[in-house]
């Protein structure tokens, strides 16, 4: 027989059965090799360091906008976007197995998590939201008895990878919550030919009118769709911006004719990753 | 003698003494009369229902990026931008009279505002950093010995307003600390014929390769330059984005010209204001 591969090691901010740990498993399956970390910067280092084969993070949320930290990530570290998924956000009331609903009175998640179930709120006035940075670690302290709350709302997964009860399911006031994740690794991905391909890049650019527009110019020319834009600040650099751009590649692979022409107009240019676009928005 | 002119009402979120503040007294002079407000919603709404004449609200900040609760804000509420201020944001060291830097053991202020004073922190292991999320209204607390730290760190501003101690000055460890507000009215700004402006648009743009280039085109084709571009996500339509744009007209006023064709290919749009470029960053 020959070996089976060992599991991948995939960092993540916050712990096991977090909507990162459910995207990391969705890639690898399910018994991906996680390593917690407490912040996104911890993330990129555990990468950068070796520590781990792939950084799994949220870049951008269909509700809340861009994670603005993991755009500064991929500025500041020299790894390579190789993936995004799209996670659906549904929110579950997570308790200790014998709970019911009636006997809850504080309820604990992230303060994100907390603003996209106001609705569960509003229909129980007697519950206190209690706010947590950490939803699949409040449901391991829940389980252990050491969580200030009697629940938690977040991932079914932190229910199943502590053993907790899901009470109910999609608290979320609004069902198109989905995030974007990107796994970021030492070295790109392997080109495949023939075949669809987003194209991640940053670059600044000079303060002349239609700077910008210029060098979309070269990718509108070659019908490349700009799927996003995001501008960051410069530090040291008042009203100046790194700008953020993904776009989806022709089949015959256009986009490498337009780089160079958009290169050639940036002071600072990279490609920060080309990869396969996510398919669907999985439920 | 002619009555003089009461003094404006301003909303700000926060209190008396605030950043917030200061850009309105810049605009209004020093006996602005401040609403304060508790969140960046009641500041605009303040405005719409016609208890404040403006609301000043920061956008953007040359370290930290967008303010993007106000881009939320400012799509959502038929209010005019009437003009732009821009503040440069040093940081105080704020305590009661009589008190020393030796003395301090704790020091509270917004977290944003103690993550750029690192450098304080680490030459002054002993003090504690304490977050609280309205640095004027914990200088007012201060000296009322309601605040559970000895020191705040502030705008001088909120010094003067409560009778404090400034016992530093320049504790941020970037000096290119800038923040930009936006001053917001029912009515827009009156026009000034053959003087500078700055024109800010919000458009949703169809998913097509080229639109937001077409969109950018019309811009560019007239010498108009863009400063800055924002993309928010559309609530219910997933990776759709509405776009936030401000540019400086011509001198002979091309913008004019150009918003027409814009609109023509946005699904939404609107003007949200245009008003006299910010003059120089002052210190």
């Amino acid at each position: 027989m020959p070996p089976s591969n060992p599991p991948i090691t995939v960092a993540i901010q916050g712990e096991a059965g977090s909507f990162s740990h459910a995207a990391a498993a969705r890639l690898h399956g399910p018994d991906v090799r996680l390593k917690p970390c407490p912040d996104f910067e911890d993330v990129f280092q555990s990468v950068v360091s070796g520590e781990a084969a792939r950084g799994m993070v949220p870049i951008e949320n269909t509700l809340a906008g861009s994670v603005r930290e993991n755009y500064d990530c991929l500025g500041a570290h020299p790894l390579h976007i190789v993936s995004e998924v799209h996670v659906r956000i549904r929110h579950c009331l997570i308790a200790r197995p014998g709970a019911s609903l009636a006997q809850l009175h504080r309820v604990a998640s992230h303060p994100m998590a907390l603003a996209q179930c106001r609705r569960f709120f509003a229909a129980h006035p007697d519950i206190v939201a209690v706010q947590s940075y950490d939803t699949a670690g409040s449901v391991r302290d829940l389980m252990a008895s050491r969580l200030e709350a009697d629940a938690v709302i977040g991932a079914a997964l932190a229910a199943e990878t502590y053993g907790a009860h899901i009470l109910a399911r999609d608290l979320e006031d609004h069902p198109e919550n989905y995030t974007r994740f990107l796994a970021v690794a030492r070295e790109p991905a392997p080109p495949k030919a023939g075949s669809a391909a987003k194209v991640s890049l940053m670059f600044t650019l000079p303060d002349v009118p239609g700077a910008l527009n210029r060098a979309l110019d070269a990718l509108a020319a070659r019908g490349l769709n700009l799927t996003k834009i995001e501008s960051r600040p410069i530090p040291g650099r008042p009203w100046e911006y790194m700008f953020y751009v993904d776009l989806l590649d022709t089949p015959d692979g256009r986009a490498a004719e337009a780089l160079p022409f958009l290169q050639h107009d940036a002071s600072e240019f990279r490609v920060l990753g080309v990869y396969p676009p996510a398919t669907g928005d999985e439920a």
